[in-house]
Order: structure tokens, then sequence, then C-alpha cells
């Protein structure tokens, strides 16, 4: 549980926002923004902030829950939640009504303008909260250490158990099951276990297929611990690699070491994904690098900044993001190396503390 | 994977619903709903649905799997899809788009209406598909009943193992590995564990907590199997329960039953929540009943129709739905019993196999 006198600095913090905006007040949709601004770690759930005060709304399964741990005006509505919104908007004659733009859809935004008429104006807002989301306070960074340490503990018991025989889904099965008894809320996203040529696929799904005595295993799992997320991705060896493999597997860790390398405050976000691919390009391997070197993680998996070549976001101490280069080519293989990271006043600080050499089993 | 003949039926049938839309294609948002219509299992997809022509919108780490088993045009798009669609829109001429209002965001709506300008205009679309979801095809219901029996299994298993001394958590964790040992993608939803005044929360977490040798134990799980959702709630007691919870399993337990009985096409979803309510208003736990009767699943946990009072939608065979009164006393206890039921000819097949008397560990 998010301790009071932080969430009610977060409030204060989106509400000093609210001139910037042009708004009386903010709806505040997105489930993690909810939960980042409240604690509530329901399905349900939407806040209205304005200086000063803050309405949760949420829908009776969630109703003593909401009034035992929500600080605030709690409203339990059997409705949809933005009907009861516009309630307490027309009683408070707010005028102008911020809404979050990517979190919003449209037929419930088209409900609240009908409920408001023209008595209130609704004005699209980007991702503030997001954006605040990026600079994780200690107790943040204390979550996401855990949350980083336990994935990797549950790493560690399962990679004892890989095996020739064992299938994708059993070494899936196994890694949320030793999450969850190890504290874990639940898994951060589907944990991904590829095997051979299934690892050419960046998500793939885990399936029956049985490992062999000598073939690749990408392994990405994170857990959600107390609302925080963690993400990891270690590719081992079944039986002695062949040396196109371990080349691969050099090329994409001297990526990846080169990108924890660049790491430090005032560096965009951008120029990590940039120096990451350039190791690969030396490689050759560039083009079989089909997605972005890493992204922001906290109350979501995915979350600000992108470390794609077209993010400007400086990055900045208490920052915590992925950097995993990798390279995927079809019928053949998929190798990839992650470690969560937090960004410090000097550099970085790599929270994940599995090892990352090749590791032949 | 759904076979391609199906896919191709779903396609026309929502294909031959444009001209009522006044929509020369329409773009279909929801996760759920693109599964529906290519079998695309992926976080990010997009669809495109006209007469005669689908196109796809996937981002590049799913590239190889789209490329491989989605019929239609498969665009690979760097940037947001709806951006890419756009230019399908524009090559094609196409002047008036569906889209669905209830699974678009508003910036995404704001981005394609900015991308169009005036040559197209964007028309707001209900649930169509969803209300096409409702009739399931015969392989539909066979993988729902997969899905049940898998789900039922899982629970068995599990049942052996609960004693005092057990955390909640560690059930819940057991109930999701055997899951999927036995083959289920994931879990359909958190499951639900909760054992005495906690189960008065209807959607709580499973916690830490160990359970002594006297109390109620509330468990709620789905499994996912190809696509398609379980869900079931049994409630059980560790040592003898008192009278009082004997009561109140007895009346939910006949309040369940009345709303099987109900169950038969023609009948509105609604009535069987005014059926179960009913019940419970004989043994005086109406007000304890916090939530709806049920809800349709397949693809998606909860999908139409809603068994709440209000739903005018008339029952009618190859329907699947969930029968769930449930009585929630806060500081004291929770019961539920739930089934997944599909609506047949003349009634309705109970197709969740577990055993629903009061079990007594």
């Amino acid at each position: 549980m998010t301790p009071a006198p932080e969430i009610e600095k977060r409030r204060r913090d989106i509400a000093a926002l609210l001139p910037d905006l042009k708004a009386d007040a903010l709806l505040v949709a997105s489930s993690a923004n909810v939960r980042y601004l409240s604690g509530f770690d329901g399905s349900n759930g939407l806040i209205l902030l304005m200086p000063g005060e803050t309405h949760f709304f949420t829908d009776p399964r969630y109703a003593i829950t909401a009034h035992q741990n929500i600080a605030g005006k709690v409203h339990v509505a059997k409705g949809p939640l933005v009907a009861a919104a516009a309630k307490v908007i027309q009683r408070k004659r707010l005028k102008r009504i911020g809404f979050e733009a990517g979190w919003t859809q449209y037929d419930a935004f088209e409900r609240l303008q009908k409920a408001l008429g023209r008595a209130s104006s609704l004005v699209p807002v980007g991702r503030v909260i997001e954006e605040r989301r990026m600079y994780k306070s200690p107790d943040e960074i204390d979550t996401i250490r855990r949350s980083v340490n336990l994935n990797s503990e549950a790493y560690a018991k399962v990679l004892k158990r890989i095996r020739p025989g064992v299938r994708e889904l059993d070494i899936a099965a196994e890694i949320e099951y030793q999450m969850k008894m190890l504290g874990a809320e639940k898994p951060a996203f589907d944990t991904i276990v590829a095997a051979g040529a299934h690892a050419a696929l960046p998500h793939a799904h885990p399936g029956s297929y049985r490992l062999t005595g000598n073939e690749l295993l990408l392994v990405d799992m994170g857990a959600m611990l107390q609302g925080y997320c963690s993400d990891m991705t270690r590719t081992v060896h079944l039986g002695t690699p062949p040396k196109r493999i371990r080349e691969m597997y050099n090329a994409v860790l001297e990526a990846q070491l080169a990108g924890i390398a660049a790491v430090r405050p005032g560096v965009t976000a951008g120029k990590i994904d940039v120096v990451t691919r350039r190791v690969l390009k030396q490689h050759g391997l560039d083009k079989a690098f089909v997605h972005s070197t890493g992204h922001g993680l906290g109350l979501e998996i995915h979350e600000a900044p992108r470390l794609g070549k077209k993010d400007p976001t400086k990055l900045a101490p208490g920052m915590a993001i992925t950097i995993e280069p990798g390279v995927y080519l079809e019928g053949f293989a998929g190798i990839r190396i992650e470690d969560t990271v937090l960004v410090t006043e000097t550099g970085c600080d790599v929270l994940t503390p599995s090892p990352k050499e090749f590791i032949v089993i």
C-alpha cells in the first residue's frame, strides 16, 4: 500500500498542473494512473481530481475496499462511472474538465459531453500523469528493486529445472508459480518461453513443444509486486551452441552492455537506441533487431520513456528503464538480453542480478 | 486456431452490417474482436474490414506471426496503427468509416480525424461485433466446453490440497499452475481465493493470510483456452460450518438453481437476475447481493449479455453465460456459487461439472 503522504503529494503535483492545462479538474481514467493517485488496484475506478479535493468512483463490487482504503470522497455507482462523475461536475459547477485522451474511449467522451451539455467543456489532455510517473520516488524505487529481485529469484529456481523433454509451457507455468509463491500479485505480462526458431518471434506464446538437447531457449519474464513491474530476458542454450549462435549472443550482449554504459542523466532515451543499434550494425545484425531498445516501467510494464530512436526524453535520476536489444532470424533463432536499470546521478544501476554470460545447460 | 472458413464467415457477417451502419468500412480496435475476425492473439492489432476485403495492421514484433497466420492484407506499421489504417482509407477513397466507439480512445479518434481530413467521415459504431459474438458457433461451444472442463479439473486437483496452514496465495498460485499445465493459455482473470470475512469483498486479492481450521473459503477461477474463457466460483468450508453460514449457503444455492431453471430461449437476461434476487429476498439476503447475476463469456471473460435486471437481451441457443448469485456481509462472510451454462433449444446445459453441495474440509 502506498503511504498516504505520498498519495497526497502526487495529487497535489497533478492538481498544480491544472492551470497550465486550462482545466478546473482532471478526470483520470487510466487504471495505472488511478492506482498512482489512490492506491486502488481494482479493475473499475475513476478519479476526478481538483485542487484540494479528490473524488473516487467505483462500482459496488469494490465498495467495501474503497471505503476502507481510498482517501477522498468515495462514490459507489451502479451505472457508468463517467455518469456519476458528471453529476459531481454539475453539482460543483466546474467549467473546464480535462480528460485523458489516451485513456478515454470515444463513447465515454460522448456520454460525458451529453451529460454536461453546454455548462462545462471537455479538454483533451495528454499523458501528463505518465510524464510524472517517469520519475520514481524512493519508495517506488524500493518496490521496483524488490520486484526485480523476486523475478530473478523465480528465474534461478526454474533455471535448475530446464532440461530436455520439458515443454515450453511447463517452464512458463513453473516461472509464474514461483513468482506468486514469492509474493508477486501476478506476472507483469504473459511469460515468454520460446525454444529454437520459435524464439525468432519476439512475442511468442509458450507451447507444448518439448525441448530437445540442442537448442536455444529464450525466457522473457516479469513480476508485478505491490503494483510495480519487473522485466528481464535471458537466452540460454541446451547443448553446445553452434559458432553462429555464440557470435549472435556475443553481439547482442555487446550491444546491451553498450546501451547500459550510455545511460546517464541528460542523454536522450533515443540515443540509447542509437547506441545499441550501432553495435548490432557492426555485426551485420541491425536489420534483425526489429523492436526498440527498451522502455520505462513502473505501475505499467510499458511506460514512458520509450527507448526508440525518436524519443527525445532526457534520462534523469529515478527513471527505471529496460535495456533489451535482440536479434531475430526467421526460421533460425532469436536472442534477447534484457535488464531493468535505474538511472542514477552519475550513470545507472543495473537492478537485475541474474548473470548474463551465455549459460549452456 | 480458428478454422479459416469460420473466420471468413464472421467477416462476411460483419461486412453485411455495413449498409445499416451507413459505413463503407469498419475499423475494429477491440482486441477480442480482432481475434474473432482474424485469429490474432497478440496485444497490438487493428482491422479495417470491408465487403470482400480485410486489412490487418500490427507492429514489427508480430510481423512473422501475422504474415504466416492472418488471412487478408497484412500491414506491419512502425507508428500508430490508426495512422497506417488512414493511409489505406485514403488510397481506397473510402468515404464513411465506422469505428468502435467503445474501443477507440479519444486520441486515436482525433488522430484519425486529422489524418483523413474532410475526405472521409468517422461514424461511431456500437457493440455490433459483440452482439454477434453472443451467438457461439459449434466450434466455439466446443472450445468453451473444453475450457470449462479444464478449469474444473484444475479445481479438483487443488481442492485436495486445501488445508489449515496454507496461504490464500499458495492456493491461487497452485490453481493457475495447474490450469497452465493442463494447457490453458493463462487464467481468464486474476484468481480470487478469499478466506473468512475476506470473502465479503467480491473481488478480493489472494493474500498471505494462512487458513485456520474453521472458516469459509471462496474460490473464483477461470481459464483461457485457445482464446475462450471459463468461469466458476465455489465456496467451501474448513471445519464444521456454523448454522448461519449453512443457511446462507443454502439460500445462495437455491437462488443459483432457480436462475439456472429459468434459463431458456426467449427469456430476457434481466429476468434471470430478477429470479435469483427474488429467492435471496425470501431469505432476507437481497441487500447483500451487490452485483448482477452473471454475464456472457467467450473471447472475453465479461461479454454480452449482462444478467442484470435492465438487460432486455433475449436468451437464445448458443449463448454461453454465467449464473453466479452471491451474498456478502461485511466483516463476516461472502458466499458465491457460479457455473458456466449454455443456452439450448429447450433450456440450458450446465457446463461446469464441479459439484455444488457445501463441501466441508
